[in-house]
């Protein structure tokens, strides 16, 4: 039996990640891929925990060095637990974000800085990465405006953050792709839902 | 306003660490000393909400890696929210565990070593460190008995584990007292306690 593929998607605010989650994982079962879809932070039992302290509670609830090292156990915990386990037996598994988004939003947006979080992820998850990233994204005001749409103003803990903070994601997302650009492809997510699903694929396609 | 002193009371299972920190407790209140008294893991409002996490559930429930950021990240938030802040007051803290717990239990007694610890450390709480630390010791045999005497046999995930477990605890305590014997001093917890309090006040003369 072939091992499975770890495959992430990325993205701020406002992308359409959501949707295409469900959509990429529509068109990849629909070729006879065995897939889980799973989360972050959460998708094992004790991850879940781990979100529910991450993401309830005030804005200032946790120091931004607390809130990497929340993440990195709950990360931990998902690798172990979820993640490896189905790899190894031969299933594909889509995480809706992993360790890019820790690396965008804790060490780009709160300036932790990236190598902060990476050493993190190798503590904890021995640096397991995904055979591919995908990062959807949109001119910033765009993104935004869907966020806002959505959400109707209201958002949880951290996407509540303000307009420097998502700049700095963005830039944060930015940077990992042309820093590892075999595994991080950044995805333009304007357009209809299938035109952006069809580049969400077509990014795979030389998957190794 | 003088800046205030952080003593830590360490030791594994069964040495009368509970019994002691009143005692020690009282006896600095009795000389005029306003202090704090607060514990490990938990502390402040969101470290108690991640001990929760970690003193709860199956033996196997985290993998030591997942379980050694939790600390870090509780401790992280135990030093912003309760240490650091009474300190600046000009209070005195005493800390039932702290840091040396995480580098005998999670370094020692689970293998991820020392150094892997104090890196967490680093990074969550800038390599804060106790003014002093009393480890109180005993033989592993009587130490072993007491803690049995007490819980009956019952104990939580981590007093319940098995006696190379205790033992590499044990030395880790010792490789710590004499890697830094400045701040940590090894008490010998035989004797009476009013015996063994006035042992852990001596330990206390030289404050800096």
């Amino acid at each position: 039996m072939s091992r499975g593929r770890f495959i992430t998607l990325e993205g701020g605010e406002g992308v359409g990640k959501s949707t295409q989650l469900r959509e990429l994982a529509a068109a990849l079962r629909g070729r006879g891929i065995n897939l889980v879809t799973t989360r972050e932070p959460g998708g094992s039992p004790g991850a879940e925990a781990i979100r529910g302290l991450l993401l309830t509670g005030d804005e200032g609830r946790w120091s931004p060095r607390a809130e990497a090292l929340l993440f990195a156990a709950a990360r931990a915990d998902h690798v172990e637990q979820t993640i490896r386990p189905a790899i190894d037996a031969g299933q594909w598994v889509l995480s809706d974000r992993f360790v890019d988004s820790s690396i965008a939003y804790q060490g780009g947006g709160l300036g932790l800085g990236g190598e902060a979080i990476r050493a993190l992820h190798r503590f904890g998850s021995e640096d397991f990465l995904p055979d591919r990233t995908l990062v959807l994204t949109l001119g910033e005001a765009e993104g935004r405006g869907r966020a806002e749409e959505r959400d109707g103003g209201a958002s949880d803990r951290i996407g509540g953050r303000d307009a420097g903070f998502h700049r700095a994601v963005d830039e944060g997302f930015q940077r990992i792709a042309a820093e590892e650009p075999e595994r991080v492809r950044l995805i333009d997510a304007s357009g209809s839902e299938t035109e952006v699903t069809a580049r969400l694929l077509a990014a795979l396609d030389d998957l190794p």
